[in-house]
């Protein structure tokens, strides 16, 4: 099962900046070879279900490792059965319905 | 390492009503032992990460068994490794600071 | 337009202890009047859409008052036009739906 | 109050294309003047609470009038007083972090 998913990791009790820990998670999926897009309020991560939560599970981890003794995140999972998509194809999608509708 | 979880399944493609798809999840839940409580915006689920996400992954192949071809959940996960907390310690915590504040 | 809705709120760089600003977002929809429900990842809110997203906004103005710098919420939110609904309504339909099928 | 908000909106009993929909929210936002982003799982925004919760409402209603019957949205919302900063801002400052340490 394919899945898309939309990580946004709170480390908590370590101050008001994420850079570093987000910057770490960013190296998590790197590592784990997924396909991968960072935006202002998240990461777009696509992949087989278990390789992308074995991802979600080591950047948990390695925010932890990092000092954040508490973690909160939110994660959007897509799966679907009638066709294969990826994370482009959606953005796409949209995009030709502007294009096709402009006003 | 332990997690709260919070899932928000939505079946999409089958109509308007979520219901029998919810229950379909609670059962999973509960089939897997785990402790979990329903609200009006998804349910509460604590246990071992890989037991947690084994089951998310089961309610997810559940709602597609049962017809769904397109399926967003949205999950909150909450670790800690300061001390352990049930999610009641959650609640009783923010209703303790309620009754010592209560204006 | 009526809205479901459930709040998460995260204060940061304010420690591990979230308790005492929950507990200033359960004051806030009290004195709103608005039918809302604590539990153990977030807060159940009903509404009329204007009045909940005035309690939303109240609430960060509220954490935000008590010290946290930076604060994250992460916020569902439920509309139908098909018929009126209450929270309640809906965990009920999921467990009336469970008892059909106990197994 | 600035706020950066990420939108995922999600129409139901409509099929499972959503293309359509999330076009028209990307108009509602381009109609309002607001700094938007789309990515594969929601839309970024940035702006005045009040202007970029009334889009939000806005998007909801022009997605019922398009023949949603229901709509579920996760809505992050991201606010601070310590400093101004842009969504591009926090992209950068991920990025920043992984160039300072690329391995």
């Amino acid at each position: 099962m394919q899945v898309h998913a939309d990580l946004c990791l709170i480390p908590i009790g370590t101050g008001v900046s994420f850079s570093a820990y987000i910057a770490a998670c960013q190296k998590v999926f790197e590592d784990a070879g997924l396909s991968h897009q960072l935006h202002a309020y998240g990461t777009n991560v696509e992949g087989e279900w278990d390789a992308v939560m074995a991802a979600i599970k080591a950047c948990h981890q390695a925010v932890h490792a990092m000092g954040a003794m508490r973690i909160s995140s939110t994660v959007k999972l897509g799966t679907r059965t009638d066709r294969a998509q990826t994370l482009q194809d959606k953005i796409d999608s949209v995009n030709n319905k502007r294009s096709e509708n402009p006003r």
